[in-house]
């Protein structure tokens, strides 16, 4: 029990560097921010007009006619309009740049005279408006038309977007609220407390942070809000999974501050919990804190794939119980990986400790990242562990994810990868006023910001995740003592550190990052290396799928067996437990990647000709080359079989 | 390549024994038999009462009252009445005679006068009579209504019900057909195909033979009838699973006799091969038997679990694609199995070969006994091979089917598995005017027929399935030869004969039966014993979930491991390949069972607290002490965690 850990205060610690002081320079982080900047983002803007999402926002369709409206939809270009905005703060794209005006018109331009902005029910169900919070999306669109409004404000400046937003908020705020008149309920898809903590931040009106707070308080508590609502619903109004007795799903069965395991729809929940912690960093509620740090430990230690992908329920896309992670039949959605970034990411501002960067790295290297094709246009939605051949004659929801989609009926995956990858930047640095500097993820990239007064430029040189050797370079604009905190990531089990070229043997780690406090001079360089061998990981013996298997690992990296690199079925592949792992970079291969290559078994199938089952005794097997690819990166040549666990010989 | 099998003639080579000539005497097959007989027909009779079903049957139901009929419910009732018919044969109970006579009168007053029996199209839709024969199930449900009455017509002699039953089928043979007025269509579940031929068999009219034919002939078919059908149809009237353009999972997507692939919903599928096998029988058509012999095989060697549990989709309640056996994610439906039961019981009559009462052996004794509680009145739908802890935040379809339900809204199972059980005197034996006698399945049972003109009376004595030993006497009126086949299971290795105690040494086995053919004598007595040691069974290499694990079976009986019997989670639990295994009978256990004990290996749980994955350094175990039982009687102590498949060590 770190019972000094309990007792710490409830602030912020730790501040992201501001998006436009970071430049990622490369590296396969690099390579993504710009095949989104090149490809994503455009793919994104032309499914949203061909789908009639942006049209939508103009507020002309009329019962009968085509692309009716949905009660997502906001959200989808809300999303796409954050990603377009931290893109062109670092990719300069005339076209893009004139598609976001015109976006953020349409959507001032929708803004009714009280400052309410939703096109589905303005469209579609008018008289509707706050009566079915819910199974409704209202409060969890306007969250994301906050946050675009705040992403546009700090790409250009111009405060258009950002005071609509704030017409919205004081909107909602003259709505939801515990006086006499106002609505005591709260959304039944979270997401507008996260935008009303930004909001916040951006415009320092506390209105809108005690709004949030508002929501959280009220949530789950009883007599319970959505009951007395679905009292005046028409039952075709009732969302069968969102039901009104299922509050686990919506996170409504208790109070937030009550909530001890992660529950429910996986995106909700994580929304939620970041919203928690930025809360309470605002606040100082430390009930409020030890809830998220509650609801963060059950998900990392018994509720998450190792891809870090969460919410294990292919039926509701949501959380099961503990050690419930199927590999075929799961779901693991791109959208609760990029949630679970943002948790983790708000966790680490309050509790700088590597534990929340460790799940942040994993989530994004692996779930988030396989979201979307090398070649940046197709989507997954669910990100399986384990695919088997689809049959046409296989209708279920496992053959729909085992390829990635051009686009969904719900499309909330993709401008949610886009937003995140789009603004990477911020994830990578956080620092106080006069230190320490904290680098959470490796990666090519440069780094300005001030310690107290000090203008100080801070340079990553490395391979990463390819290779574990880290070159920094701090140059001061004048000498400056400040505490540089490196992360030791939780798969790293040997590492070794110079500093000036001198090796250092005796270093202080503090929760997980290396403590380098002195007074750094301009031209100083520090050289982390991470041996990064390939790692047989096991999980836990009740996650009753992997008992017996494998997976491997190198770095952050998660490697999966595809059909088309193996020559027998990657599930009945077996690994010998003294099998010897041999790496490459294979430049030609999926846009460059390390690939591991070794040797296993596979079963022999003589002797098996119209037999199904038979005594054991029949069982032989051949050794065969086995390869194995980063699972991120996976189908993205021929679709067939793949699994993450592998069998032990 | 068998050239002489698939030459040979299509006809009925053998011929189940009438069920009035057969008494089981006692074993496991007693039991349940007489459990059947005073338990769960009067619990069906019970909660059809209670849901409605039965005063369905008046007609009386009125828009906005309870109970509203569904157009499943007289199959319900229909099958409870073959039940009720087949148990009164053997079973004196006045007050179930009572409750018959009852329920077939509301049947026959039903009808109307033009021959129609539909207590769901009359009272709720009557203006979709014969309109939706894709989604609806009237000819599905007349089937049944068929069924019902030749089974009472064999029980009592009165033909009151058969009567009805041939006004019916009358009245459907004008309806359908190929004349210029007629409906070309046929049913969206097949089930009236089986019933027709039981007709003619017992009428000896042979427009219902050719109705049958005309049903079987026409599916498939181009233009389709259903793409007519559906063009009249409403969006409302239209189910998603069989949905217009899913003609796969209704056996409309090919001709029958181009089918080759066991496909769609394994309910309807089974109940189709078996007719068509019926159909092949009784016209000689040998196409229309090669695609029951090539579907049977596809069913048997690669689609079917070691339960003999059939359709794995849990999303369609169908097969699926070759391999794909899922054991916690699967489905294995009771009526699934029932319907395999009737297919393979079909196949046997025309074919006489032993791997057609092996899968009917291994269906009966594991999947569909499964399906019934031993106290005879709870239910599974689905029999899954692998049960995970069900939460209560884990709302999917698995946890549903983790303990047997005490109804269900779709309650086909309940009375299918009372009707097959109390009906099982008719799959023990089967013979020929001059013989051969075959008996296809052990059980202590009593038959009498004649072979030739003379009486004959055989009687078996056995512990089987829990002892390979059996003893037969021989009893004819007089001397006669004829051929005594006796069937020598596919799990049995080992096996010895003796004939009045004298060892056979050179017995000819034809078609996995042993031929004995002698003039028998009265007091003749053979003893076969089967060695029956417990199996460690692998399946094909491709069955992705049970690489690296084996099952147990001894004789017929696949075994499991009960969360309650064993010290740690079972799917964790792994067996040495050099494991011994003691067999005891427990009389106090589950009614009575031989258990299976062994030892084997449990994951120690120390240096995983806080941990989800780790290097497979950790990995340690300790030896603990293993018990399987029946997995027929799983779930009849606590609901809990329960494996089919058991790792290797």
């Amino acid at each position: 029990m770190r019972t000094g850990v309990l007792k710490m205060s409830v602030k912020r610690k730790q501040f992201p560097v501001e998006l436009k002081d970071v430049e990622i320079t490369g590296g396969l982080i690099g390579q993504r921010a710009e095949k989104n900047a090149k490809i994503s983002i455009a793919d994104q803007y032309r499914k949203c007009l061909k789908t009639g999402r942006i049209d939508a926002i103009r507020l002309k369709w009329k019962a009968g006619q085509p692309d009716k409206p949905h009660q997502f939809w906001d959200s989808d270009v809300a999303k796409w309009v954050e990603a377009a905005a931290y893109t062109l703060m670092k990719h300069k794209n005339s076209k893009l740049a004139a598609q976001l005006e015109d976006v953020v018109t349409l959507f001032i331009q929708s803004q009714q005279p009280e400052g309410y902005i939703n096109s589905y029910i303005m469209a579609v169900e008018p008289e509707y408006r706050w009566k079915n919070l819910q199974n409704g999306h209202e409060l969890y669109t306007a969250g994301h038309i906050i946050e675009a409004a705040v992403a546009y404000y700090q790409y250009c400046g111009n405060d258009r977007f950002l005071k609509a937003a704030c017409r919205f908020g004081d909107y909602i705020a003259k709505i939801f609220g515990p006086g006499k008149d106002q609505i005591k309920g709260y959304p039944g898809h979270q997401e507008i407390e996260l935008a009303l903590v930004k909001l916040y931040r951006t415009t320092k009106n506390p209105k809108y942070l005690e709004l949030a707070k508002f929501f959280l308080d009220r949530r789950g508590t009883q007599p319970s809000y959505f009951k007395q609502e679905a009292a005046n619903l028409a039952p075709n109004q009732i969302n069968p999974i969102t039901s009104q007795h299922n509050y686990l799903h919506v996170q409504a069965h208790k109070p937030v501050r009550e909530q001890h395991t992660a529950v429910g729809h996986a995106v909700r929940a994580c929304y939620m919990y970041g919203a928690m912690a930025d809360v309470a960093a605002e606040t100082g509620d430390s009930s409020l804190f030890s809830a998220c740090r509650r609801l963060f430990k059950n998900i990392s230690e018994n509720r998450m794939y190792i891809t870090g992908g969460i919410g294990s329920s292919q039926y509701s896309e949501a959380f099961t119980c503990n050690y419930n992670l199927p590999n075929m039949n799961g779901y693991a959605e791109t959208c609760a990986a990029v949630a679970l970034v943002f948790f983790a990411h708000r966790m680490l501002q309050i509790d700088p400790d590597s534990k929340y960067a460790d799940v942040m790295e994993r989530a994004l290297y692996n779930n988030v990242l396989a979201g979307v094709s090398l070649a940046g246009n197709t989507y997954f939605y669910a990100n399986l562990l384990k695919v088997v051949p689809a049959a046409v004659d296989f209708p279920n929801h496992g053959s729909i994810h085992s390829k990635r989609q051009n686009w969904m009926d719900c499309a909330c995956c993709p401008s949610n990868y886009s937003r995140l990858i789009s603004s990477l930047g911020g994830y990578i640095y956080t620092s106080a006023r006069q230190g320490p500097l904290y680098i959470h993820l490796y990666t090519p990239s440069k780094v300005e910001l001030k310690i107290g007064r000090t203008p100080v430029r801070l340079e990553q040189q490395t391979d990463y995740p390819w290779d574990g050797k880290i070159i920094i370079s701090v140059t001061p604009a004048e000498p400056v003592t400040f505490s540089l905190m490196l992360r030791v990531p939780q798969w790293c089990e040997n590492w070794r550190l110079k500093v000036n070229g001198i090796e250092q043997t005796n270093v202080a780690v503090k929760k997980g990052y290396i403590l380098l406090r002195r007074q750094w001079l301009a031209g100083d360089a520090v050289e982390l290396t991470l041996e990064m061998p390939v790692q047989r990981i096991v999980s836990h013996p009740d996650v009753d799928e992997n008992v017996g298997k494998i997976a491997l690992q190198r770095g952050p990296l998660v490697y999966c067996l595809e059909e088309c690199d193996n020559p027998a079925n990657v599930h009945a592949i077996s690994l010998p437990t003294n099998a010897e792992f041999k790496t490459r970079f294979d430049k030609a291969l999926l846009g460059g990647c390390v690939v591991i290559e070794t040797s296993g078994f596979a079963p022999d199938k003589a002797g098996w000709s119209g037999r199904l089952y038979q005594p054991a005794a029949i069982e032989s097997q051949h050794p065969i080359k086995v390869k194995a690819v980063p699972y991120f990166l996976w189908c993205n040549r021929k679709p067939g079989n793949m699994t993450v666990w592998i069998n032990e010989a």
